[in-house]
């Protein structure tokens, strides 16, 4: 068994887009021979089971709301990343998260992943749109039609389903997790953390 | 006008523990010459404006909530600080808050407020209990009766109702909060880059 960082993400999640776009280069510094499991996920069916029933975004106080946009602003700039506040707020992850599953199976799922991530969040373009993911995937040198077809397989949404369900019995309530040897690290906050700790655990 | 960081801190949120357990080592680092402006007050009334009114703690699932735990025991061994999971969460911080204000009034603030949050997160003593609060106020050399009633002097009272006020105003929502020139910086995880924010503001 590899040495695997299983980073956890959701497509409406802006704080795993930083994390998203920043592991794998933490990962080259830290451990260099650690391998990445993208593990694309759906936080709503999770949020539904709190009590609330109310998703991260949706929860919270309109203070709260303009502080993380403005946090995210911050961080944004700390990390060299390009930012758009998106005008549409939570996007719809769905077929974006499936899409990137048949990316991963085809072998170009983290540059698939990041592309995703820089529509919604760089260029506030709306990846629930299957035009934009189009765009997306034909820019990586795919096959639109191809891909977007083979994401609507019943396999593929099981296989959704089945991600779902790993990430809440793994603990998973939030993203971006990076989970390693079964601890969990949660938000992007934690990445340099969690590495630190896979180091430590792993040499 | 002197440079002054704005911490507020209230004494049920154990990340404030952490971030008033390491801001003055900090600051000594990052910007000698500021001065850290101890805000004590109640995020109660600020959650209860809530949609939910539900508190942090409260609203969140058991994944999560299990979570914290694990998380603020990592943070904790992380920085070499003392910790115990208190017993009873959260613990109500009304009197300590109010005794707070009385010893930032006296000159001894900053002491205080250090032995109460070690009293309730590295000792797990209830500083709820005016017995808890008189032992940590005869530790810090001060009388325990005069300081407990002068806590529940009506200017007081009032004195922590208008820290609540003025935090709400300042579009604060959790805590610690670190207040820089008008950028706040929500979470322990966030103090360094407040401090180098401060740095680059002042500088």
């Amino acid at each position: 068994m590899g040495r695997r960082l299983a980073i956890w993400f959701d497509y409406a999640s802006p704080y795993s887009y930083l994390a998203v776009s920043r592991i794998a280069a933490l990962r080259d510094v830290i451990l260099p021979e650690a391998t990445i499991e993208w593990q694309p996920f759906l936080l709503g069916p999770i949020f539904m089971k709190r009590a609330s029933g109310a998703g991260a975004f949706q929860d919270v106080s309109p203070a709260e709301r303009q502080y993380r946009w403005r946090d995210l602003e911050r961080l944004c700039a700390l990390y060299s990343l390009p930012w758009q506040k998106p005008r549409r707020y939570p996007p719809r992850g769905l077929l974006a998260a499936r899409v990137t599953l048949v990316a991963l199976r085809q072998g170009w799922g983290e540059a698939c992943i990041r592309a995703i991530y820089r529509a919604g969040f760089a260029d506030d373009r709306d990846m629930a749109d299957p035009a934009v993911l189009g765009a997306v995937i034909a820019d990586l040198g795919q096959k639109p039609d191809e891909i977007l077809s083979a994401a609507q397989n019943e396999s593929v949404k099981a296989q959704l389903r089945a991600q779902v369900d790993a990430a809440m019995a793994a603990g998973i309530f939030g993203a971006p997790s990076l989970v390693v040897d079964g601890e969990i690290f949660w938000g992007n906050d934690r990445l340099e953390q969690g590495l630190a700790w896979a180091r430590q655990v792993w040499m």
